[in-house]
């Protein structure tokens, strides 16, 4: 059956996601989940939800309830909200809605990689535009002739963010992709409430919310398109769990703050110490911070870290360079990553 | 930003679901949801699951241990089963591993409505061949030049299904949508187990398993297409609690069976009432009934049901006609339902 597909799925590598130990004992710092658990209110409303009536039942196509919950947290109309399983999915519901086969995605680079994949299985072409060096918005932005510009703000892997005021109106749909924009001193959501023409902003709750296993994101759009975006989505994409969850989740505004609050002054911590061990660190806006360094390879780093148990994520980026993506993790793992990379070094 | 959507895209009408209304005075029977609960097991799992690292970490990507579980109830090879976020996403998978733009989906007619949505969002031709009178395979079966052909056994919205024995090898892809599979006497597993050449079949956990609210089928197929279809789900389509859920559910076939039973007997009575009250009634081979009759009209007996609070799906399909789509409820269900319709019959 291998000779049906078509040519774009069966030459395509695939998107490779990072590392999922299932043993308990590595420290994880790998795909910058939360160190911390979920709020205590997503426990309780998860049980609430799980009843033979919710699990027998379709749930809410339309996630009305975590619509409702989001728009007034976030004050969003809660029409200009899509509900998806996972950011992911979100990204995947844009690109089938705007980009046809041979047709053009657009990002700068290095940026996250389920981008070109997302070009890829659409059977479109994927064009990269360098960062500047201090990771502002690239030479030659807006791009033209885009049918789809993907903007990851903060960015992965260098953690950085362009500034809010520099992302202008487009001609073509420009898709913010704030999964990590909870840990960023700005965000573009006031673009949309402003009605900026084309601008898109999605979110996760795999990061700031720590509900990465339970897959839940949204996108915040004109109610006019999400109107559209209904169609292209999975009519149940989200659970009766997964939308009790992430409903719970974003009504906890206060355990939010407190868990945010420790990951940023870890991440400061990180910053000066990972500095002081001989790294160049990208000032970080994420739950992770990005190390280069000139003097040594870092691959070695990295399999050094991971012979002892403790998991980062090496990355090279063809015409750019490699580097560590390290999660922000809790003060003792930080500081046994300190501790072993002192060893190591 | 709507002018900017693909074409295929803006145009399309979209799949309407079936009602979900939130309310719980109402006799549900036009989903085809399972009217018990699923077994103690899930609960159990789940609970059990819901600790601060099962939801803060991303799920396994593959779903190891649902595929084991599966592999050894089903006497399946674990590594040709492909888990989703219900079986649309796995219908959804499969459009986009085969169908490029342009291209053709066949299905019989009437069949599954999503059929058409997913050649719809693929920017794909839809093309249906009628079933026989009969409801056997359509005349010009197998169709030829198809990208992808969808067989649903047994066929909504008729129940019924056609003999495993009919389903030849095929040219192109062959996907048999078993989301009802557990409900009738014969399914085409043993097609693939045999390596029959290309065909995949689909699994649903809503129905049989009565899971529709966490979201979970799989499909079935050689290992090798299972392989290359990991590129074109989510990386982290299905959560840690409907994995969960999954996995015990279908290792629980004790209850499986018990639940099937019920529904089977009380199909059985339904039939036989529905036929004295004068419907024409599809022999099924799933958990609802197909009801037609030519002498009085069926859409003002579904509303009148709907004003008596149940409901029941009415369906219309060009080139073939109307009818009630009608799951099988508890037995106190469906006793309210026939007697309501003798009060308005």
């Amino acid at each position: 059956m291998i000779e049906s597909l078509r040519p774009c799925i069966r030459g395509m590598a695939g998107y490779t996601p990072g590392e999922q130990p299932r043993e308990g004992t590595v420290v994880k710092l790998n795909t910058n989940e939360n160190p911390y658990p979920p709020s205590p209110r997503v426990f309780e409303a998860v049980r609430a939800a799980l009843t033979g009536e919710g699990l027998r039942k379709y749930p809410d196509p339309l996630g009305t309830h975590f619509r409702r919950a989001a728009g007034r947290v976030l004050n969003l109309d809660p029409d200009g909200i899509l509900i998806g399983n996972g950011s992911d999915d979100i990204l995947t519901i844009l690109t089938r809605a705007f980009v046809p086969e041979g047709g053009l995605i657009v990002s700068p680079t290095p940026s996250y990689l389920l981008y070109r994949t997302l070009a890829n299985l659409q059977g479109a072409r994927f064009q990269t535009i360098p960062f500047a060096g201090d990771w502002t918005l690239p030479k030659g932005w807006p791009p033209t002739g885009a049918h789809l510009t993907f903007l990851a703000n903060p960015n992965s892997p260098s953690g950085t963010t362009v500034s809010i005021s520099t992302i202008q109106e487009f001609n073509t749909p420009l898709v913010v992709d704030e999964a990590y924009a909870d840990f960023a001193e700005d965000n573009a959501l006031g673009l949309v409430r402003r009605g900026t023409k084309n601008v898109v902003v999605t979110r996760s709750f795999s990061k700031s919310y720590a509900l990465a296993g339970i897959r839940f994101g949204f996108a915040v759009a004109e109610p006019a398109l999400v109107h559209h975006l209904y169609k292209v989505k999975d009519s149940y994409n989200c659970d009766v769990l997964s939308l009790a969850a992430a409903a719970a989740a974003i009504e906890d505004q206060d355990y939010f703050r407190a868990t945010r609050s420790r990951i940023l002054a870890t991440r400061a911590r990180m910053e000066k110490a990972l500095g002081e061990l001989g790294f160049n660190v990208c000032p970080s806006q994420a739950n992770f911070v990005w190390c280069r360094r000139e003097d040594r390879a870092l691959k070695p780093i990295y399999e050094e870290l991971k012979q002892r148990s403790i998991l980062v994520r090496y990355m090279n980026y063809e015409g750019y360079g490699d580097g560590l993506r390290i999660s922000v993790g809790t003060d003792e793992e930080i500081d046994r990553l300190l501790a072993e990379l002192k060893a190591i070094l």
